[in-house]
């Protein structure tokens, strides 16, 4: 008997209508004689819902309260989960994070899992019950009190069930068929990849590509979980997310996964920082001290008459002013002449095995983008990605250039779906 | 230093705006140098809403998950609340029916208290935090699941930590001024009664006077917790339902508090039953095992040439079929004759100390409803309480006469808002 975890995000679970379809489908699981754990997100718009009343009645409401009021949101999704199943004859358990044994540390709305101790769960799927568990939501031992996750945090949730249960593959199910080679509503002929490794689906995530959240491929990569990303809307196979085993074969070839953009990151750059030993350093203490998320780096080479280089660094735009800020403070000390932000950046990734040991990916990338007269302001490489910056109004074009030079293009356009998860 | 519970319903919590200014209603209590503690029901509509989408996904939900659904509610209002009183200053902390250490029976729907162990609310008192609880919400320990207490949950809630915490009193808000001699929505001059014990109150209550819960009443009784029934719109003084002490002088004159009507019920006659030993016990033994709530009973003077005798008794409308299912399944065996069912009828109790010694107070009860041409079909009485039986179409005109005869009527008439509370 196989341990099938499935997750479903709030646009599957949207109303009464697909909590029953979303159940059905579960007990199709169940039926072919699969042990089924399943993590739920809110309903639809639940969230947003409940962030608007929090702060219709406070300016800036205490973390704490936040977190009991958004764990209400899987609360009712799960209860009404559970409750479709066992109306379909099958027993059904619904369990908080707290109940579930998700202990995370205290953070308050970005809590990170510290320990699974799923024993009520082992419980319920040794009784013969279809388990049904909060996605989002943990507890923490030493406050007792609840927390959640953060962004993604129900793919977390799915995942680090996965690992603790020792589950055969984590099923995450979303509104589209898989993961892409670019996103489909850009390029209407991606292709659905059909395997990718945990490592390329980590530099597509961390570029931009929205359906699966960064923690949870780490957190799935360092457990050893298998992801399938698929849709919940069909039966068709999606995407397996792998870790290759270390006997597995190096790959000579280059093999291209996919294209990522990404349009919310803005580029600060430090103009002329004297060019001596240590002033690099310096800066980027600066900026770690506020906690912000820094991406790319390029420093230019320096001028010989003036002694004199520039630095820029991309950073998402929700950080710009605290870091600018920053910088401004220590101006004098540092001694660089100005500050120049561009939130009118984007960033394209193109990622895939095999990639730095041959030069013609750069080349055959660069050249195409030259072909379609886009501009190239940064860019940065990893053993699995080569990124670059241009302007924003050129990443579409630039998605798709690249796309089509890497033979990437299927036969069909791809279908849409719209909607979002947490 | 006073400990304070108060207790605001789902009207008095139905939006951002209600929230903060039950919040700062709660600041001003805490500010006046009092610990308070609060217990919340669900926002408004919440439950309904809840209970409208359990029945879309479900044709019978199952309990141990309607419970799990309806204890989001109250997460939601409890959360709000805590975060708009922190906006204001002052420490807040919410915590569910679990966390409060309220420990139940594991009756899904309708659980019963069987001990409270407030630490974590001591320990936040303590360090000088409002504590708000989750109200109509509780925690089994053998199945370790979430239940609730159904129907007046949260002013059981509220008793139950007056008691547990020791509190030197129980306010409950509502949306109107207190404990009125009458239904003001009938009777406009009716006028709030300053004071009435826990006994009185019971038979108010259970007589279908709405403000106040029987149960929460009678947790009240058990654990000598004095309530302030009261309005969460302004800030008079509320009704005080106290538990008299047994040095208190025994009443000589009777004191009527006041008279509560009743249109729930349904009158059910057996009719043509063999007036011999043990027909009545074997009638009641087939309705008790129903379950069934029986209020009143009268049985006819026999009728010397028959030998047959008819039984009435009152019970709740709902549970009318059952009954009458369980009767006729036994006609045989019983030998009665047939069965009436009258779901027409209304009652009106009158309520107050020292009653059944006092002869003149019946007598002129029913001269009041005699003059007004009202007929009566049925008559209880109890220590502090004479009920009457009449048509429904009529009860409103015996509730205004009665309410004059006994002097009860205000100079002025009474202030009424709308609403209802869980």
């Amino acid at each position: 008997m196989s341990l099938i975890v499935q997750k479903f995000g709030g646009s599957s679970v949207a109303n009464a209508e697909s909590i029953k379809r979303v159940a059905k489908r579960i007990v199709e699981t169940r039926k072919a004689g699969n042990e089924v754990v399943v993590a739920v997100s809110a309903m639809g718009d639940t969230t947003d819902d409940l962030l608007d009343l929090a702060h219709a009645v406070a300016p800036i409401p205490a973390p704490r309260e936040m977190d009991m009021l958004l764990s209400a949101g899987e609360r009712i999704s799960m209860a009404l989960l559970a409750m479709a199943i066992e109306s379909l004859g099958h027993d059904a358990r619904s369990f908080t994070g707290s109940q579930a044994g998700m202990i995370t540390d205290a953070r308050h709305g970005a809590a990170r899992i510290v320990d699974v101790t799923p024993v009520r769960l082992r419980e319920a799927l040794d009784e013969g019950a279809i388990v049904i568990v909060a996605g989002f939501q943990g507890f923490n031992r030493d406050t007792k009190d609840i927390t959640t996750l953060g962004r993604g945090g129900s793919d977390t949730t799915a995942v680090a069930l996965a690992a603790a249960l020792n589950a055969d593959i984590c099923e995450i199910y979303t509104d589209v068929d898989g993961i892409f080679t670019a996103d489909p509503r850009v390029v209407p002929k991606a292709s659905k990849i059909d395997r990718i490794t945990s490592e390329e689906m980590l530099e597509l995530a961390a570029n931009g590509a929205k359906v699966l959240y960064i923690r949870a491929v780490e957190y799935a990569r360092r457990h050893g979980v298998t992801l399938h990303v698929r849709s919940s809307f069909n039966n068709n196979e999606g995407t397996i997310v792998y870790n290759p085993s270390e006997t597995e074969p190096a790959v000579e070839e280059p093999m291209i996964a996919g294209v990522a953009t990404d349009l919310s990151e803005a580029k600060i750059t430090v103009v002329g920082v004297p060019d001596i030993p240590g002033k690099a350093a310096q800066i980027f203490t600066i900026v770690a001290k506020t906690g912000a998320n820094i991406d790319m780096i390029v420093q230019n080479v320096s001028a010989a008459s003036t002694g004199l280089t520039d630095i820029s660094f991309t950073l998402p735009k929700s950080e710009g002013q605290l870091v600018l800020t920053a910088l401004r403070a220590e101006q004098e000390e540092t001694g660089f002449k100005a500050l120049q932000y561009d939130d009118q950046i984007g960033k394209l990734a193109l990622v895939g095995a095999g990639m730095r040991t041959n030069a013609g990916v750069s080349a055959k990338l660069f050249t195409a983008l030259f072909d379609a007269g886009i501009n190239i302001e940064m860019i940065s490489t990893s053993e699995i990605r080569i990124s670059v910056v241009t302007r924003a109004d050129t990443i579409n074009d630039a998605l798709r250039v690249v796309h089509t030079a890497f033979g990437l293009d299927a036969d069909e356009e791809a279908v849409v779906h719209a909607g979002t998860g947490r």
